[in-house]
């Protein structure tokens, strides 16, 4: 269904093998998803992708099920098929619960609310919220 | 601005004042944004939003200050300049330090190009993705 | 502001003109909005968009203040604060009042909730709606 | 294929029940869609949402069919494939036609063609635009 | 799966048929995509969109592909599945080879990315970039 | 105006100057725009973003200005009013006259209405178009 065709592991080249290698490790798993496999195409594409997303989604500040959430929340709102079901299979693997679901979706669901009405009304932004501040 | 006119507390019929109130009460603050003044053009649009966000936002499985890092992310991939703001002053009086607000952003950017890969190049969701079960 | 330079009435070339007479015929006013004095700076663009507009905005089965109001909500979706502000005003011309408003931003807000909600569960669509026909 | 286990009226604990049964009074049918069967995992969000819907869409100074095909607009404008479906179904019973249908899209495809215009070109919103008032 | 019925050719009207010869005719080929079978429904919407996509997408100051390569940068943006299929294949036919098409996701992703930091921070635009002129 | 605190040449730390070195030396230019300087509150975040930004958009077997175009189509889409600004003023200085900024919103305005057809219409996805191949 993919526009390209998905590179599998055995048919990879070096430089692919090695991404692949490193998913699997850092992931702690013997599989690769469809997603790195049509990167796949363009290896320097799928190095670049797999490098930020690795270290992006490592813990920091915020730790990896905080990130796999807000991942979510941007793929819903985008719509992604994809991302929806890999990361929601992501953040079940790092203990997100369906109660932890449900709030997310109603957070979500509730944000996108809200964004609409403060556009569709035009709210201008109060002099307090500007410059990054705290709430007064 | 806005394409309504706002309601001020002085001049707000007794079912707007008291939402106006429990927002006040609910925020530990005097003083009321913009994005309320705005829906109180309709009272009935008023007290359900309020309602709602109040329950929704309120302590629950996941903590307030990731609801509002959850609201940003939406915020931002719908790109509403109001919500943005005022998410962003909520979350700093919440705690959110720089650093949060960078990995929050890097999270939110990275979340948004992927999306855009896996829905560019069509790649079809996994078997194993599906049904929200955890990862293999 | 914006990214081409406007072109006003009396430096524009007849292809121009004459769409700027129009535009004040079918709407009965005396002033070009910013809007299509953008598009002006490529006649061709100006000629085709203001021919589908005015023949999509037309009166039809749906009658113009309800073709308005859907306007409103696209552009509310988009977040488009040209639009937003412009088709606020060509619906209030046209007989929206603050109630109306109002309810159509209830709807807005609303099904944009029920959207992330459906996308965010990945809720698969029931059969019976299918194919286009009624419900059950 | 949803991330979470759809709950069947059979499976249901009275608090869900209690939702389905007003939804299939008030919808006058005898079936519960996907839809809501993915928000009972959390019955708190299946009410809240039910309420809310059920109050939003209600006869006002908006007439349902109306509401319905605002819902599309946006729907469509999302990209939500169970929405639009579900929607669209749900305006047929209440009688949207194909030709109804049809300039419904008209619309919804022209505000999304002028959006990407009018941000595209960045123009400037007109003073007269501003403030929510009608057209000069 | 649409929501309409699609009109064949071997059913459809005069007034439908001569929009269909001429894709046929412009496009070299010998049959219809569903996307036109869908607007049939509406001759009228038929007519306006295939004049429309048929003069914007001509040889002009830009070439055909590159046209191509900037419709699906929208429709992948959009998340329009229909189209992203469609034009990749209409872009392939054109000449664009995996390289091109991973080079264009590659900016696709980065753009979708930048745009949610940009917001995301709420940067504001530079005096020097406003105006439309060059860069200083 | 943005929400973290912009970071100065003068006042930057060594990796932070470095990767603002390197911008205005790629640029072949003397100042920095406001985006990185409200990246750069985190410098990794800086240096990942400056990285991809300047590897993806370098010459490859698509040129510098198709690049630049293929972003304005995205930014138009999301409606990021600060990369419309900034990458139009970049397309500019790469050559794009005022005829290609129209064609450029012409194909970018017609693909979002045609996505929102194709959406709206709920258009099946001829088997012709799956698989990433050609037209027939």
């Amino acid at each position: 269904m993919a526009t390209v065709n998905m590179v599998e592991y055995d048919a990879a080249i070096p430089a692919v093998r090695q991404v692949y290698d490193d998913i699997m490790t850092t992931r702690k798993t013997d599989w690769i998803n469809n997603f790195w496999k049509a990167l796949a195409v363009q290896p320097e594409l799928l190095q670049r992708t797999w490098h930020d997303v690795k270290s992006v989604m490592a813990p920091g500040v915020l730790d990896p099920l905080t990130k796999e959430m807000i991942y979510i929340a941007v793929s819903v709102t985008n719509g992604c098929r994809y991302c929806i079901n890999s990361h929601t299979a992501a953040a079940r693997t790092k203990g997100m619960t369906d109660e932890m679901l449900s709030e997310l979706m109603a957070v979500v669901g509730m944000a996108n609310h809200t964004n609409a009405l403060a556009d569709g009304f035009q709210v201008k932004v109060d002099e307090a919220f500007q410059h990054g501040g705290r709430e007064p």
